[in-house]
């Protein structure tokens, strides 16, 4: 060992070190040890020792070092820890051996990394990657708050889904590196002996992140992801699936260039991974042909897992009586979601399948932590109770012959049932006679009937996203296709003090339950049932998310105090903490107060969606610390803690970094990159795009009748709203965008009405009225463009969101209760579109709009012949809309309103089906009831009223229900005087119209 | 260790073991572990860790494996060890530590090669990459004939001269994992304990090797290449010197590609290295500037070997009266041609340097090996002689005044020379009287002296190519530019049995000596200069080259004779052999008889040229065997031979391979290909040129006369000539150009003498008139064309070989005898081709190819002024020219040539300023001697004369001689009469007229 440079019992390893002993961990656990791939990728996966060998079902172990490149990660040298270059260590194990976590943390202890020393967490992370059209469920792993792993079990690579799934476990050595030295940045820490990081690799940073950013030439890089496109092609074309894998890597790399150099619209990037994801689908699917074609020629004897179980434990003897009953489902980390919801469905499902079984019990106890799911039952019934049953056989008169004796069908039923034929009674049962046996069920041992039925409650457990991570090849126990949210790895099932063992996806319970990661994960094993909690709890974990909850809640509230300051404990981030943990230790983390200069959304937004930290405020402004939650206890505490902070260092330098290159322009200069930022193929550029919103404002201001200081504000907002997204911050976060613009808006020295109307376009509901222009002009245009392009959403997929712009048009109109007529802005909207837009698209856009507004009222609770009245009326303005729904819900609902509906439906529905409108003669009016229906009209049509108000047409109308009825009762219309007739459904036909641009009450229940 | 996997006392290591070791063995020698390239490299040193950082004086010691992509390596996964794909493990030493070879060793050992058991030999290596602008000096390491490393001392890189040289040592992974195992090829051979090397790469060899003999897009890897280089120069613009040279490596990946799939032409080639190069240079020198501006930050105290140097040793006690001497340099394996080069320059300069040094020896004996230059020189005096020497000082009459006294000028003198003015005396010197003062030199014993020279003996060694290798550190004793064919390692020096300690390149001679590398190199020990010769010949090294050819000779006959064959012994190859070894020990090794079936030339072109085999052959016909010289005795012998046998079989194979390839289309489908293979960018593909060879042919048909049978064949093999350049037996080995061509037509049925005449093209001298025709027809379009192009060659370049192709043109028709009108036939060539030739064109290259002509016949040693005079009239026409110098050098040696000149010389001197050419009116010739010399110009005018015959010329002029002699002694040309002057004048023109289209005499000696 001593042999090895850089190794001693002090000094921690240096970066080559660690390269080195991972290759050779990794080879002693079987694995072949691989190279880095000839051509850039982001990231070990993209290499064929990854991305094809995963595939089909032949075993594949491997390892190996990959230098990924990122180009958008690239800070010119000058970050810490985020470079566009950095080293993976990348490791595949297919299938899962089992115990790969377990593997993993061995690991980390070549290394030097000492678990107990330190807060190794596992945090979800549901791996995409949309290029190749792969997808796997895993976690982050998190060495004191600095992710230096991922870790996953791939579920779907080139689109196919997996016959064997593969673990995939990918180092970052930079990470690890600066872990082990704890080091503040990676730049002075030892490569070997004599030579450091940085000076290896640091000014390489900066000459490819200055190439990645500014110097890579856009039309030529397109060139090249087009010629490597048609060269992939052309391989697929011929069957030469690595040489079609490297150009689709190379299309890959170049399209992050692109992406990197701010070329690639939002919309375009779509139509990129298309491309890419067409590709990737066909090498992956031609690689698996391949393979069985081969006949899977790494399919060798003795390398599968079979044969390696032994024979199924009996059962024990069990105690007489009621016992207590436990089930411990033992899993890998669980993401909080999934932890929920395994919860919830066994308080359900648990005590169901209890009652169903007839079996008697105590109180059922559900709780849980991301390592365990826990169902404790009091006082279950040491069996089943005895039943009795009464099965109904044939008729009797077919059961009996005439003399009495029993049939062949008697004979039957009887034998069929187990009983005698003597034993056979008749009963009357819905008027007939019936043969019926009296069938006795024996109540069966509680551990057998658990025996039986525990598989099938964890099987009936449901995810949003299960898992595979077994291979199909058949182990005992296991079905053929078990999911779960993560892989189970141990069982534990006890009555009593005795086992219940059940197997299930491999896993035979027993009475050896788990302890806590930091601890080394010791067995632990459960002497009875009733002594489990007590167990767990004196191994530090706490069972109870309330507990965790209150724990973490408590103890923060101290530390921040402790600072004079409060602790910002968002609900959802406090119960997400608390099931990430099994053993919460909440401690205090500090920064440099200089990054408090940064925006505030920035800093809460790293610390609490990256970091899941606890941010720290007094008086409104953060202070320069933050809250962790750590699993386990303060054991190595310092470097837990200076971990963190270095982390979240890092983070805050990255965003730093990012403000300050963007503060050296101001908007106008961002806006001009807009040009290079494709919006939509046909729809050109963001600068494009911008320039519509500003026009497309001007009208909106006429349109929403804006005063003049808000007009000035819309249109220079207008100007501005789309600049942020050529900013760095922005590219980086796109979560950011508006939020940024506003602030560099502010900072520019733009007027502040202005920066906020910036800040609030991506808001559902802007507040100002600048504000609200440019947001109803973006949405506007958005959707009449991609509709005049033809790229409607349809029922599954709605990529462009247009979905939500239509409800961001409709949702501010209504909260501001302001009027606009939605059919002339899209009609203004459509004619700044490059391409032109058929007859159609205005109404159609109109009529999308409509139906998500529709949608959300009916949402709220509207009722919806309520919705469809108005809406077919008054659609076309939202706010005016809703106000009319209001007041007509409120309408349906009084206690006369079955006298006035049909009153006005009386004229409605005689005059609906006439293709002419009449004339009325006030003078051909003779009959008193003609008469004083014409008086009421006159009266109702003279009083004022607002336009499409539902109050002011039916408060019109009431009045004049006596007489209409009257009309009705007294008057034939339909008179075979055909001028008489006219004049009298002409007469109706005004009534009709007073509620034209209303409702059509025709749609409302009663009509 | 034995945590290693795959390592046992017994199994030899498997591939990624081999890599383990590696990184393990150098990571403890210092070096830094680095990662294989991100973008497709053909060897390790275009990896920016050695192509960047050999440069400058920084130190510099790396290693890491490098998986190198050589397109036209591919064979499908075929062939045993010859791949697209090979992984190359390099390492980069810098300083050279002193010792690298050894250290290279001693990492053989770590894996498993026991060098006693094997046979390991540094075979010279000039390494050049002009890709690059890089060169270095070393050798192929040969493991058992099998070439398993390059070992190179860079001397430049991107066209920088290196600071500080670096020790690059290139493993070939492959070859060593077969020679490992004595393995036939590498598929089945373990990658690791589970999976054979073939399971892992074969299928991606043969993918690879389709898409680049076959699907690779032409078009789209030319654009693919002007982007790279586009952004490359974009990068080098803007300071990005790794981003840049990534590019480069795109580009030269690109050009690979490009070469394989057959697209470059022979000049274009030319064209795309001098793109790629002028990047690389741009690039390196970029990088030199930075690192300088850096200020070296890699030089860090301590780093350098400073300080190492104990103090000087003392000269010890040697006896009195004469003694052997010996000097024996110590090198690293010298080149063939280096270690000649140095015998015979210290044969030369020893005894002139001890007579001027006046000391007395014996015999001066020079031998050596590659690995030790000797001089041993028996009786060497003791010390030098005393010698008395007269030094002349200042006239007598200034040194002493009159009075007889010695002036200030005598003191002066006789104090500067070191003697008393009472000493001074004076001698008549010249005439004149000095004062002359007596100088006694006494000898000085001869270690001292030796001490003194020895290192300028060294130093004044000179070679063809010499190389640095030392730090420019000054290490004592060492110049500022120590340069040597290889490095020096050590030195001995003794005077009978005393060290003469002189101090060399960091040397200190002593009285070790260094055994045989298949011994491990020990240190031998040297007594005394008298018995050094027995002791290396009892450590089994055989001093003298002619010993070890004989032994070679006779070893190899009696070899060949067990077989009942004869050895193909080339004076040359033994030569070679006998200097590439210190103890010969030659064996025999065979082959499949199948491969017997490859033309023969192409079975011993490999066998002498890539492997220093000496073929066997019986009765005209090869055997199936070969005879190969170990360097070292019997040890492990199967072992070395089945090394051989395997390189060998592997060499047939590859050439199997492609005369298979090859053979499934005749050269009509090989022709076709052309049209891809670009000859010159504007002058079209080779397809074009064949065309143009085509028609010209047709012309020089004509011109040279052919008879009907030779034109049909001429026209045929025209039609073919360039096809084989398309097959890949040519295009892997293009020095078969030509005989590939003349087999293939034979196998495909063509006439005998249309596949002579293909293959004799490349000949300087073809044969059959066919060949001869086509041949001519293929240089003239060269020349012509290039010339035309504007791509004429320089004093110090001609990259298309021009000179050699006029010569070409000249020599087989001067030795076939056959004339041609050089003028007409370019003309002819001028019209064919695609761009138009300037006017000029034509007589530019007939001027040229003159000039050429002219050299050579100088070089046959023909009088420059015959040359001269006979080309200035005939040199369009070689073959006639050359029968004319041949007859005019004949003339000009006889006796009466001093009459016969001046007289022909008399008529045209005095007409050779005329401008006008007179007529000649016989009758105004009155005077007896004008009527005479008329008469004897009329009988000449009217003798027979064959066209540019010399002799007919003056056998004509001869009898003139008189008259013209008595003419100029009776008649005054220029008279005053206007009509006589110019009819005198006129005839003396038609006199010299006689020498048109012969010669021009006025250029000769004597005129």
């Amino acid at each position: 060992m001593n042999k090895d440079p850089g190794t001693s019992m002090t000094e921690p390893l240096n970066f080559q070190s660690i390269i080195l002993k991972l290759q050779e961990f990794w080879a002693v656990h079987g694995c072949l040890i691989w190279q880095p791939y000839y051509t850039q990728v982001g990231a070990g996966t993209m290499n064929p020792a990854t991305f094809l060998r995963v595939l089909g079902p032949e075993p594949w172990n491997v390892g190996y070092v990959e230098p990924s490149v990122r180009p958008d990660d690239g800070r010119y040298g000058e970050n810490p820890n985020r470079f566009q270059q950095h080293t993976q260590f990348q490791v595949i194990l297919k299938p899962d051996p089992g115990n790969p976590v377990e593997l993993y943390i061995q690991s980390l202890e070549a290394l030097g990394i000492d678990p107990r020393q330190h807060d190794i967490r596992l945090v979800e992370d549901n791996w995409e990657q949309p290029a190749i059209s792969a997808w796997g469920l895993g976690w982050e792993i998190w060495l004191d708050g600095q992710e230096i792993t991922q870790f996953t079990y791939f579920q779907q690579v080139g689109g196919q889904t997996l016959d064997t799934v593969a673990v995939e476990i990918t180092y970052g050595l930079e990470r690890i590196l600066i872990a082990l030295r704890d080091a503040p940045a990676i730049w002075d820490e030892p490569w070997n002996d004599t030579v450091t990081y940085g000076e290896v690799r640091q000014r390489d940073e900066y000459e490819h992140s200055k190439y990645y950013f500014e110097i890579g030439d856009v039309t030529r890089l397109r060139m090249m992801f087009d010629l490597f496109e048609a060269e992939a092609k052309s391989c697929l074309e011929n069957g030469l699936l690595v040489p079609a894998h490297d150009y689709v890597l190379k299309c890959s790399h170049t399209f992050n260039v692109l992406d990197t150099r701010g070329a690639i619209g939002v919309t375009e990037r779509q139509a990129f991974f298309g491309r890419m994801r067409a590709l990737a689908r066909q090498v992956a699917e031609a690689y698996q042909d391949q393979r069985k074609e081969l006949e899977y020629p790494l399919i060798k004897a003795g390398s599968g897992r079979e044969a390696q179980k032994e024979t199924r434990p009996a059962l024990g003897k069990f105690a007489l009586g009621p016992q207590p009953f436990l089930l411990e489902i033992g899993v890998e980390e669980l993401p909080v979601a999934d932890l929920d919801s395994a919860l919830a469905q066994l308080r359900t499902r648990v005590p169901a399948l209890l009652s169903e079984l007839h079996l008697e019990h105590g109180v059922v106890h559900v709780c849980g932590t991301p390592r365990r799911l826990v169902v404790s039952i009091s006082d279950l019934a040491d069996r089943q109770p005895d039943i009795e049953e009464e099965v109904k056989g044939p008729p009797a008169d077919r059961a009996f012959d005439s003399a009495g004796n029993p049939t062949r069908a008697a004979e039957g039923f009887a034998r069929g049932r187990g009983v005698a034929v003597k034993d056979l009674q008749v009963r009357t049962i819905d008027g007939g006679q019936y043969v019926v046996a009296v069938v006795r069920q024996t109540g069966r041992p509680t551990p057998r009937v658990l025996l039986e039925v525990l598989p099938g409650l964890l099987s009936s457990l449901k995810f949003d996203k299960s898992m595979r991570w077994l291979p199909p090849s058949g182990l005992p126990g296991q079905e053929k296709d078990i999911t779960f949210a993560r892989p189970l790895r141990w069982l534990v099932a006890m009555l009593g003090g005795t086992v219940i063992p059940f197997e299930y996806a491999g896993l035979t319970a027993g009475d050896m339950s788990c302890g806590l990661r930091p601890y080394g994960s010791p067995q632990i094993k459960i002497v009875s049932a009733d002594t489990y909690a007590a167990g767990m709890r004196k191994n530090g974990i706490l069972l109870e998310v309330e507990d965790r909850k209150i724990l973490i809640e408590t103890e923060a509230k101290k530390l921040a105090a402790s600072l004079g300051g409060e602790v910002i404990l968002p609900p959802d981030l406090l119960s997400e903490v608390a099931n990430l943990v099994e053993a919460p230790f909440p401690f205090l983390g500090k920064f440099e107060t200089g990054y408090l200069d940064l925006p505030k959304e920035v800093l809460i937004s790293v610390m609490k969606k990256h970091q899941r930290y606890f941010p720290v405020e007094k008086d409104g402004k953060l202070l320069p610390c933050f809250i962790v939650v750590r699993n386990g206890d303060d054991q190595g505490l310092d470097l837990v803690r200076s971990g963190n902070e270095h982390v979240v260092r890092a983070r805050f330098a990255d965003a730093n970094f990012f403000v300050r290159e963007d503060l050296k322009h101001n908007l106008e200069h961002f806006r001009t990159r807009l040009a290079s930022l494709i919006f939509q193929k046909a729809l050109g550029s963001m600068l494009d795009k911008s320039d519509r919103i500003k026009e497309l404002v001007d009208d909106l201001i006429f349109m929403l009748g804006l005063d003049t200081d808000d007009a000035v504000f819309a249109r220079r907002a207008a100007h501005l709203c789309k600049a942020d997204l050529a900013t760095r911050m922005v590219v980086e976060m796109t979560s950011l965008q508006g939020i940024m613009g506003a602030e560099y808006a502010r900072r520019g020295g733009e007027h502040s009405a202005v920066a906020v109307a910036i800040g609030e376009q991506y808001l559902p509901v802007p507040r100002s009225l600048p504000g609200l222009a440019v947001a109803l002009a973006d949405r506007l245009d958005s959707l009449t463009g991609l509709f005049a392009a033809g790229l409607l959403p349809n029922a599954t997929k709605d990529p462009f969101g247009l979905r939500r712009a239509a409800l961001g048009v409709v949702q501010p109109l209504i909260e501001s209760d302001l009027s606009l007529n939605l059919g002339e802005a899209i009609q203004a909207a459509a004619r700044l579109q490059p391409v032109s837009a058929s007859e159609e698209t205005p109404s159609q856009v109109l009529d999308f709009i409509i139906g998500r507004l529709r949608v959300s009222l009916l949402d709220s609770g509207y009722r919806h012949d309520v919705v469809d009245a108005v809406l077919a009326r008054q659609g076309g303005d939202p706010a005016r809309a809703v106000r009319a729904i209001r007041q007509l819900s409120t309408w349906v609902q009084r206690p006369d309103w079955s006298t006035i509906l049909p009153g006005y439906a009386r004229c409605v529905r005689i005059t609906r089906d006439q293709t002419v409108t009449f004339a009325l003669n006030p003078q051909a009016c003779r009959e008193p009831a003609e008469k004083e229906l014409l008086a009421a009209l006159q009266t109702a049509e003279q009083t004022p009223r607002t336009s499409g108000n539902v109050d002011d047409f039916l408060q019109a109308f009431l009045p004049m229900l006596p007489a209409v009825n009257k009309f009705f009762e007294s008057i034939m219309v339909m008179t075979e005087d055909q001028t008489l007739r006219e004049n009298r459904l002409g007469l109706l036909q005004r009534i009709a119209a007073l509620a034209d641009g209303v409702a059509d009450l025709g749609r409302l229940e009663g009509f």
